[in-house]
């Protein structure tokens, strides 16, 4: 293989593709476990080191400051070391023996939420969270337009445990041209319960927990955080519109306010009861639809069915090697539980 | 749910089973990330602290020495902190709404490799190697005289980043009412496999490992020590019986010696290249075919379609929020120079 160039490969046991990234080799913490180290002055997020990264692909400039140059609150840029790059522009599509391979071909970005080295979101001002809402959307929105991309996911890894590399605040896109397998598991459910029910399952999901109550952290009506009932960690987070809604790149701008909010809510309390843990957050939503090649027959009624949610979960456990080696996972704290210490947070606001 | 009894949940987005544990509250570690802290006074698995461990379920004892007193070259013991007990009798099948839950019947032991607290696993004798393995699948097969019990999974967590609370030598070994799904995924891969071709998917790709060469790091023609083609973690090892055999519950004693010391091998390659690296090790084993509840009709010819083999992998990089939302692994070295590195380790003997 080309030393530059990711490829996927097929793993015909676990039946999933996997990222061979090659091209990362490049970066220094390669065979150590990242550590956050980064002071203000070498973090190449930070205002005034605009040069440190690629071109920004997009920012928010209240000022009409000049692209890669001071001035910005949010600021968009492709990762200085991909997993996956846009050339070529074909797949490649490759058997190796009884084995299938393909270019790495996709996108990934990093959203640089805020100038602020050392700021938590959490404390930001509901209008700057609203803008960063804002900016995933048009991200998703934006990468959707190639065809070849099949999936876009947006996810924030805070803290060195859930293995962020910097610690200056920022989340992640990643354009592939795969469903990935969660997903497909996920879409898959989904549709088989509509077809047997024509109901949403999460619609029936989000019904149930409501009325139950017992795992719910917050609901004003348009957005619900909950701990799910099969939680896999400790102190998981389901977060959904209450409202059937299946793309996230979809959401109106007055569900944006309600779900920095709600966002900022749970996160408040997370971070009081757990003393400020390391997190993983991914926005599940549905695949995208304008895609080149056809996704199974079987999604045509993906826009009912499928309804797109975060998930938020503090990595305050070890993943060993039971859940790796099983998908099969121990979870010390019961979702009710945690769901009761959760809202017994008292918050300032 | 009663506070000490463990539930199965079925997380029907995930189409997967969650064991919610909180009899493991108890746990001093609850809510922080494990650390090995434990001298060898403290030490529950150390000689002469036999009575800190539940009674003992079996031991090598050469010298006749009673149980649960000194004397023992490996001692099994249930874990003090179960996921799962062996009671109540009844799995308890229970829908609560749209969710469904049973009791978190299953076992939960450990298997203490060496009366040694410092020792590793490498360092032991050839024949101390093999009675541990003896000692594998002596439990395993015990285990899966209990009918309820669908599959035994044996795993060793060596090092707090791979998830071990403590650092004396020392396996694990669950069994559960349930197959996991990571499993599943692999019989039904295999099973495919063979009823399009008649032919085992894993011997399929030992034979093309052996004929390319590239990502091989042992093969003396009983086993075989390879990265796999599409790895999910940089170093990822595959290790199995070069012949077609289904259940490691039934290796021939003579093929024990050729495992372990395939095993010693390649940990030593893989201690001496990453500096002695946390790891995960878990053997995949086909399904209890005398479990009293039937497994799907169409894993009839799993004696013929599936191969056990050992998973390896070290915890060099975090697992982060991109693989855990998707299950969609990026791997920053490729597997043919992670076989290369290893393969020119100079090993002492």
């Amino acid at each position: 293989m080309s030393e530059d160039q990711s490829q996927f490969r097929f793993d015909s046991l676990k039946q999933t593709w996997v990222i061979i990234a090659t091209g990362r080799s490049a970066r220094p913490d390669e065979f150590i476990l990242p550590e956050e180290v980064q002071t203000e002055q070498d973090c190449p997020f930070c205002l005034g080191n605009e040069h440190e990264t690629p071109h920004e692909i997009y920012a928010v400039r209240s000022d009409g400051s000049n692209s890669d140059s001071t001035g910005w609150e949010i600021r968009v840029v492709p990762n200085l070391y991909p997993a996956l790059t846009v050339q070529p522009d074909e797949l490649g599509r490759t058997a190796e023996g009884m084995y299938d391979r393909m270019h790495g071909i996709g996108a990934h970005e990093v959203i640089i939420e805020s100038p602020d080295h050392d700021i938590d979101l959490t404390d930001c001002s509901k209008d700057h969270l609203r803008e960063v809402l804002t900016t995933y959307r048009m991200r998703m929105s934006d990468l959707m337009k190639d065809r070849r991309m099949r999936y876009v996911l947006i996810f924030k890894n805070q803290g060195g445990t859930a293995g962020a590399t910097l610690s200056h605040p920022h989340s992640q896109i990643i354009a592939t041209p795969i469903t990935p397998r969660a997903v497909k598991t996920e879409l898959n459910a989904c549709l088989d319960h509509f077809q047997r029910k024509e109901r949403c399952l999460i619609c029936d999901i989000i019904k149930q927990e409501s009325a139950c109550g017992d795992r719910i952290i917050y609901d004003d009506g348009a957005f619900i955080a909950f701990t799910p009932y099969a939680s896999r960690f400790p102190f998981e987070l389901f977060i959904a519109p209450c409202n059937h809604s299946h793309n996230f790149a979809e959401i109106p701008d007055q569900d944006l306010d309600n779900l920095a909010y709600c966002m900022r809510n749970v996160q408040k309390r997370m971070k009081a009861l757990l003393d400020d843990p390391a997190y993983n957050l991914m926005i599940h939503s549905s695949p995208n639809l304008n895609s080149f090649s056809p996704h199974p027959t079987n999604w045509t009624n993906i826009e009912h069915s499928y309804h797109w949610h975060i998930e938020l979960f503090p990595r305050i456990t070890r993943i060993a090697g039971f859940e790796l080696g099983t998908d099969f996972h121990i979870n010390s704290t019961a979702p009710e539980e945690a769901a009761r210490l959760l809202r017994e947070v008292r918050l300032s606001e």
